[in-house]
């Protein structure tokens, strides 16, 4: 049964399940990550068949196989998967942005470039479940932001990946895909191997394994955040269905056992049915044993005086996830501070921005949206500044930069805007 | 003197000198943010007085304090630090992005929020060296995209702050500032004592211990990067003026002893001239023996076959500051690739954009100009997604969501989107 709180008795810190601190594994993957630095491609293969059952004669997935994954999936779900790309692409395209130059003074031109990153490498899941969304949301806003080459990295079973996960880096414009997952596809990404080249960034989700990989070549290499448990926060008044709000909660529940949904709302009516409805609706999941562990451990719902309060609530916990399930949402949206993706209105279910309204699915968790935001085009660009001066510009200005590097100690500096003036002088 | 390769000699990693791993100052850390931890204030009076002799009895400086500073600064610095705070607010509010908002299809709002963090800590170091235009640096980018709550934090050497850098946090429109310094103050800034309010951001460079203790941090708040040391590439061709190439190069050299000051160019005549002013000019700096150390370990001259080699060679090596002394630089710009900031032309020494041109001096080193970017407005804000539909757009929508959802076998995400329907059909 869900647990009921009062905004006075909750401990903001607590309300979401929090990353376990897996130290235990920290040299288990610091060895793998030596060992792939050491022997290269001969690691990896070793590594291959000893965690994923495969015997890797070529790593890479060739293009004959990439086509027969294609064709081998049902047409609809192509349809689907295209859709959902298009929306995708549609959103990231909006985020693009420009070079910025202006002129702030005479002879002086300042600006920023935006470069894409040269190489990126994707890492996806393997295992039991496949996830298809998750080549879209990471493939497609590296490519719209002009990354050449993308290099997707997952573990295959025996030998094999799951066509949609192929369908889907087909449809993403992923370049080329490597048949290697676990720590050791991390350590092949941020160093390279004779096979796997090195790239600049590695992003994607993986098992506490690749977490920790991620964590230790992070500085060699750039990273997205480390994702923990999935979160929702449904904040839902009194005129708001309850059946809908607990299909809501356990949308996110279903995930996993640390998965955390939680209900705010002013109705104390709302919060006795929903907490009722999800009595009802846990045992026909298929997922059963996994929400009902979720909602068990870490399912709360918290009473607010107003829907005002429970917006102040959210944004102190600021959640992956928030849905705002009232009437007129838009009054709100200025007043939410803190949330990775934001769900408006009682027609907008968490679930479109996990695989079709266009958003992308990967957010901060466990209150790091408090200063973290969702994976976007941004990731994918760095940016260099510029500065260009004439002659007469730089002599207005060369005094001033010499009087403030010699009160820092930095006279060399300074003398590297004096000595173009002294040597004319002597001509 | 300054060793000579040519391209094919230079081995790209080995350019600059990259930071020591320092891990036998990882445990000390460790031990200084657990203390901090548990005993709060109590524990950050003990370090300040063990560490730099400082017994607080009040750790906030008074606003007496600083207006004292401001007005013992002699007011010639003033005027410099007020123009160099102009000139940086004019180029950081050029960065400042705006909500985005859209309606790709009937029925769907998507939207990105730009909201600012609410509390940032800036570090500033203290010791032999005072740093006005670090907190300038920081601070002003920070005012800009919105930050409400600016804290500063600096050891103070027998209880007291250098008054250059109080005067330049006023004129940054820093909020509070404390005096305390070293791993203890991330730590406060981090978790929050009884006096230090914990925050979202931790930016500013520090010695070892305080690089150390941001990376402990990091993932409960966020860091800026972590800098290693200062790196100089000029690109020049053999029109340029030997003395002045030398004195840029120095700038760099002087910072540290592992400092690297590279010159890539297309002139045997420039490579001999310059090599040669650079012993004339060594023994004439204050810092002699830094700049000295710093050009024998990492000073390279590097001869190309053309400036447009130089460029390749630039972009492979990925330097903090790149400097490109040729007639008409912005032909190039468009193929610079990877360089934390760029100066163009003849009359843009580095410098300029240390003190005063306006861009950040905050920015990437150690190759990580490959996808990393100069500290900026945007790392004081974060994004949120929102997304809304109408009843009929999720109707057009939610038969898809459920397809792609059940593919990766997640029901009750499908559940959420169809049971809208269902609960209205069932009326």
């Amino acid at each position: 049964m869900i647990k009921q709180y009062t905004y006075n008795e909750i401990h903001i810190d607590d309300i979401f399940s929090r990353m376990e601190e897996k130290n235990e594994i920290a040299d288990v993957v610091a060895e793998i990550i030596a060992t792939v630095r050491k022997k290269g491609d001969k690691a990896l293969r070793e590594y291959s068949l000893r965690f994923d059952g495969a015997d890797l004669e070529k790593m890479e997935v060739s293009a004959e196989e990439i086509q027969e994954a294609y064709e081998a999936v049902a047409k609809e779900f192509i349809f689907i998967l295209e859709e959902a790309a298009e929306h995708i692409r549609g959103y990231h395209e909006k985020q693009k942005r420009t070079d910025l130059m202006y002129m702030p003074r005479d002879g002086v031109i300042l600006g920023q470039k935006i470069t894409p990153l040269d190489k990126v490498g994707l890492y996806v899941p393997g295992g039991t479940a496949n996830y298809p969304s998750t080549v879209l949301m990471n493939g497609i806003p590296a490519k719209i932001a002009g990354v050449k080459e993308v290099f997707m990295v997952t573990p295959a079973k025996g030998g094999k990946i799951n066509p949609e996960v192929l369908a889907a880096a087909k449809i993403a414009g992923v370049d080329r895909i490597f048949k290697i997952g676990g720590a050791q596809a991390i350590a092949a990404l941020a160093y390279g191997t004779e096979t796997i080249p090195r790239v600049d960034k590695i992003v994607g989700p993986g098992n506490a394994f690749v977490a920790e990989a991620k964590k230790q070549v992070f500085g060699k290499v750039s990273i997205d955040m480390i994702a923990g448990p999935s979160e929702i926060l449904v904040i839902a008044d009194g005129q708001s269905d309850a059946a809908v709000v607990a299909a809501d909660l356990l949308s996110q529940a279903e995930h996993d056992t640390m998965a955390s949904a939680v209900l705010v709302t002013d109705s104390k009516a709302l919060a006795e049915a929903v907490s009722a409805c999800l009595e009802e609706q846990i045992p026909l999941l298929p997922r059963k044993e996994i929400a009902r562990k979720s909602i068990d451990i870490n399912g709360k719902i918290i009473l607010a005086e107003s829907i005002q309060e429970a917006i102040e609530i959210a944004n102190q916990i600021a959640p992956e996830h928030l849905e705002l399930c009232v009437d007129h949402p838009f009054e709100y949206l200025g007043d939410i501070r803190h949330a990775g993706s934001i769900f408006l209105g009682r027609y907008a279910p968490e679930a479109l921005g996990d695989y079709f309204s266009g958003t992308n699915h990967t957010l901060p968790t466990g209150g790091s949206a408090r200063f973290a935001s969702p994976l976007s085009v941004d990731d994918f660009i760095k940016k260099s500044s510029f500065t260009h001066y004439t002659k007469d510009a730089l002599a207005k200005e060369a005094d001033k930069i010499n009087a403030f590097a010699q009160r820092e100690g930095l006279a060399a500096h300074g003398k590297s805007a004096m000595i173009r003036f002294e040597r004319e002088a002597k001509k």
